[in-house]
This record gives structure tokens, sequence and C-alpha cells, in this order.
């Protein structure tokens, strides 16, 4: 049996200012009918940004869904025709005041698949220069600069919660272990 | 300033079967008026089964919002008033036909701090047996066996979209080479 689910009618509920809402009624892999409720979303992007002494740049923001403050690493939505690395870049700069000589690309994200295609394209930016923040006029964060080997305990410990934040510290850690590696076998 | 902001009204867009949505006004830090579009979720669990061989047991599902199949770890909706630690078991067995002799947990999951309020409480099952799986009548999945360490580069390749399986993956990764050196100590 293919694992595939039919659209046979979509209704929009909700068009919003950051999200769409769609009702879709879907025919199951088995040919019964079913329906999924799903949350469009432009996407977005994240970026962890490492000193060379392996410090990031982590941003503390209120996240009003679950009424606290998170712990994250620079974040931000894709702009319309937006290219990631540029959003990258942008969002990297408005929250942290940090411009970045070497940003690489860590992959996809995929938020929450079971009802919304939310992607976040991740990044780690690297020899970091430091400038002033100037967050959107509706963006409170306070930055803070924190050891990566610190961040990987909280992560284990289970004391940063925010998906792209833990798997941005578990990838960064690996990345910047295979290029001291490099680097080791270079000298 | 204090990262604070304060309900000052919540209007309920769509009662789902998943979801709800909420749009609520509310004042920002700065004292100016603003709102949130705000995702509500019941929480869900995922658990990472490992063999005693280091082999995951994953699942293939297809994802709607994305139009395509993905591969996981089991995972699933919290029940209303489900523990989540049964909540783990009682998927592992659906999904993947799969009981464990012990599971523990890995920590709170945010999917996506920004909209939604939905947690997935992360497990680990290690000591397992296998039956056979039994999905939801609507559920449709395939089982695949795959061996940590290819997981691992997988997702570090950017093979591995959603956001649960690549932090399960990767905080198992840490946790089964932890218990191996812990072993090897007692022996």
């Amino acid at each position: 049996m293919e694992l595939f689910e039919k659209k046979l009618n979509s209704k929009q509920i909700f068009d919003g200012y950051v999200i769409k809402l769609f009702v879709d009624d879907i025919e199951l892999p088995n040919g019964q009918k079913s329906f999924r409720e799903v949350v469009r979303h432009p996407g977005a992007v994240c970026v962890i940004p490492v000193t060379d002494d392996e410090e990031v740049i982590m941003v503390k923001q209120f996240r009003y869904p679950f009424a606290r403050v998170l712990l994250e690493i620079p974040a931000g939505k894709l702009e319309p025709n937006e290219d990631p690395l540029d959003a990258a870049k942008r969002e990297l700069e408005e929250e942290s005041g940090v411009v970045a000589d070497r940003i690489d690309f860590m992959g996809e994200l995929y938020t929450t698949v079971a009802f919304t295609d939310e992607k976040i394209y991740t990044y780690i930016a690297t020899g970091l220069t430091f400038k002033d923040a100037h967050p959107d006029a509706d963006e409170f964060v306070e930055v803070e600069r924190v050891p990566l080997k610190t961040l990987v305990d909280m992560v284990m410990a289970g004391d940063i919660r925010d998906s792209k934040t833990q798997v941005a510290i578990l990838k960064a850690e690996k990345i910047m272990a295979e290029r001291r590696e490099q680097n080791g076998l270079k000298r």
C-alpha cells in the first residue's frame, strides 16, 4: 500500500499575519475519507553564532504561547522571496549585532510535521565581529554569551526546550569538534 | 525592561480535532499594543527505540503538510489526562510493535515557540522485545530498522528533517556512548 494521502478539497479557515490555517478533506491510503488541519507558514531561519573561544551568542526572548522567557539562538521568519542565507545574516545582525566571516548551512528542520509545513533553515556562523543589535520595533531580546559546552550539557539535562536551539547546539558541537580535528591535522 | 507580554484579550478562531487557534491582543514590554496568533495543542510524546546492537526502529509516514513520506521515530499526541510515559509506551507498541524493558526521559521539546504551545516529551527505549504493530485505523506507517550511527550521519547531512527525530537521534548517540563507557568501566 502506497503511503499517500490525496487532497480532495481545501478550506481556508484563517489568513493571519504569520500563519494561515486550512482544513483539507483527504483520501487515506486505504481509500477512506478523512481530514487534516494544516497551518501554513512562510518558513524561517536560525543561526548559531560561535566565537573563536567556542562561546555562543544566545538570545533570551518572551515566548507568548508558553508565557515565559526562553533561551534560544537568533532566528526569524523569512520575508517574501528572501534567500534563507540572506535572512540568516539579517537576523543575526538585527537580534545579536553579530556579523560573521563564515556561515555554513546545517540543514532544514521541519518543526512539527503533523500539522504545519513550517521549515527552518539552520546555519552556523563563525569568525564573528560585534556591533550593536537593532531588533525590530516589536521584538524584545536580551543577548547572552554561553560556552558551547555548557549549552550541550543544558540540552542533555533538558534545560533548553526550543527545538531549533537543541538541534543547532548538538550539531554545532559535532561541527566544531570536526573543525578542531581538521586544524590539528593541518598543523 | 522586563521581557513580558501581557494578555489583554483572547479570541478563539478555530476549535479543531488536533489544534485550537487563538488571536490574542497583547501589551508589549514597551507598553505598545500588538497581537499574537497562537495554536494551542494537547502535547505529544516521541520515543527512540534502540536495540542492543544500536539499531533504531524508525517509522516512515506520509506527512500531509509536506505531501511527502518522512523518516521519523515513533510518536503521537497525548490523550486527555494521559501520563506522557504511558503515552510513549502506547505509541511505541502501536506504531512499531516494540515493548521496552527500559524507557528513560530525554527532556521536553517545544516544537516551534513563536506560534504554538506544543510540547513533545522525548524518551529513549532500550531492552526491546518485538511484537506486531497495530497502528490506529487512520494511521499508515512502515517500520524500518536503521543503525544509530547511520542516522547520526543522516542528521548531520540534512537528510532527516523532522525536528523531534533530529533531537532524539543526536541525544541518543550521546546517551548510548555514555552507557557503553559506564558498562566498560564496570567490567
